[in-house]
């Protein structure tokens, strides 16, 4: 049209395929990577042109890491802690249980030296990293029988994985691994106790409530489930640099409209669950004192076994707790009041 | 260089200039401003230029609304709540007192709703607005003398404006407008009681604390300082639409950025301003709740002056409950377990 700039002769045209680790039923999730892909097309006046694949469709979704890392596909759109199998130090990009929350992890990437981190610890598997989503706070998950306390979690199987896993194995649980299309059916039979997905929005599509009842919440081991694309270390230094502005851009924009879809969906989504049937809970006491405790000790594992780990750890840690000390002065003491004065008054 | 995009030859030249509400001192508000257009810049290849100037250059602090409905400046970028005396309603576009969290209004914004009521509104004025920062819960400022319950607000002269010197008013304070650089003399001499500033980052360049040592939290009135660039409507319009596209992605980038940076800073600013003599405090119980139920007063008070306010209250009224519901059950709920968890630990 008239006026629009018009494609720069001469411009070479780059095409990059996005393996996702997300089947298309999570459709927020999918869509944010299918979102990111169409804005950087659209920065790039169709010259950069991304296409996304749900997971599994051009590698298997535990091969994500790897197919970026030797040039198999230009990027992917992931949880890195799919992936500690191959470094347990992609823990700290997606979050650690009991770490930051979305926001404090935010700031620690983009200001807090957490990014620089990341990027030498890809680095060694030809990797660049780029945040690209948030959910924030996942939920527990789904429970055939109550949890009263600690002493329940003996034995229970429960499909979970990543550091949640890691975590609950020492409690004493024993975590399954099961696709997403195979939870409704192991819990109506009994084969698994329990089950965790995400948050209310996408856990209302698999119908869990029904088989499962009892849902808890919080969901400690993702307090922050931030959202990775990684890209091929060759293909990144190869794009010409206005590509990547658009990609670092188109990454950032997603970071903060994936939080805000799920925070505005999963409200509605928690009140239609509670509504069927789901019966909400809080982990006891003593098994979120527990989850803590273990995870501290695992960190001091997990940091002697290996020196990214043992590298990132003391530098996130100190944040962290700058975080906590700032958020408990201001966010922390407006929020508990607000939330309790508006809770009071809108019941 | 050889392999990047050439400058489409045609492509239109766009040159804009944005006011800011800023000082240059404030460095992080001014650097997101400048960040903001650096970025569209970059991603229309030098293009679409934005010159962004420091508060009162181009025109007065007061008229930066005024001046981008009229045309006289393309854009600015504002604490839209600056504006009241124009439209109460833009105060829906910046936070309300005891309103929504950073997040949670993003949330609004994003997918709430929120973006096209706060277009709609602002339409009449000429302008279209974007989301561009955020600064989180401000601190609720200086005082010369403790804060012991709501008696000692009676007369109390405090440079405070917007809503939070409505909701004082009301109190029984006596807002005063007062420029950044009287604020130490003002505060020294006893003309005023306190002062309001932004947070620890940019409080600690003013140097409050020698001579208004009590440093109270939170700063109720603005628990999301949400930062807005107005845009005249015409300007908007006769824009191509890469440009556009580049233009929004920018202000959505610098909404996640902004946020992070201050997130990042106050922490270690507000430790030094501890150890430099500061009385962190926080508001007592009975300020806290009377202001909470004037605001809910006030809100119904605009709400019957002006129709623009009436429309959007009781929608984002309805968001805010939906928003405290579902972070009381997962994201206030792990943050208040952890942040308890790492704050003794770190002691």
């Amino acid at each position: 049209a008239a006026g629009l700039p018009a494609v720069a002769q001469g411009t070479p045209s780059v095409r990059w395929r996005m393996s996702t680790g997300w089947p298309k039923s999570l459709d927020e999730m999918y869509g944010s990577a299918d979102a990111l892909c169409k804005r950087v097309s659209e920065l790039t006046e169709g010259k950069f042109e991304i296409r996304a694949f749900p997971g599994g469709e051009l590698v298997p979704y535990a091969q994500n890491m790897e197919a970026v890392s030797n040039g198999t596909i230009e990027c992917n759109h992931v949880l890195a802690t799919a992936h500690i199998g191959t470094n347990t130090a992609v823990a700290f990009d997606t979050g650690l249980s009991f770490g930051m929350n979305a926001r404090q992890h935010n700031a620690w990437v983009q200001r807090g030296g957490g990014l620089e981190l990341l990027r030498e610890m890809y680095k060694k598997h030809g990797i660049v990293n780029f945040v690209c989503g948030n959910v924030g706070v996942q939920m527990g998950g789904w429970f055939r029988k109550e949890i009263k306390s600690l002493a329940d979690l003996q034995g229970l199987k429960m499909r979970v994985g990543g550091i949640g896993g890691m975590v609950l194995t020492k409690l004493g649980a024993i975590p399954q691994q099961i696709p997403p299309g195979d939870i409704y059916p192991s819990l109506e039979k009994g084969t698994i106790d329990a089950a965790e997905w995400i948050g209310p929005y996408d856990d209302e599509k698999l119908g869990l409530n029904k088989v499962a009842p009892f849902y808890y919440s919080p969901g400690w081991w993702e307090g922050s489930a931030s959202i990775t694309t990684m890209v091929n270390e060759k293909a990144w230094n190869d794009l010409p640099a206005p590509f990547k502005a658009a990609f670092e851009t188109a990454c950032n924009e997603q970071t903060l409209r994936m939080n805000a879809a799920y925070d505005a969906l999963n409200p509605p989504a928690l009140r239609r669950l509670v509504a069927a049937g789901a019966k909400l809970n809080f982990f006891p006491k003593d098994v979120m004192d527990a989850a803590y405790k273990t995870s501290q000790e695992l960190w001091v594992e997990l940091a002697d076994k290996n020196p990214d780990f043992a590298k990132i750890y003391p530098e996130w840690r100190k944040f962290q707790e700058g975080q906590v000390a700032w958020f408990r002065v201001a966010e922390s003491a407006l929020d508990n009041f607000t939330f309790n004065a508006v809770s009071r008054s809108s019941k």
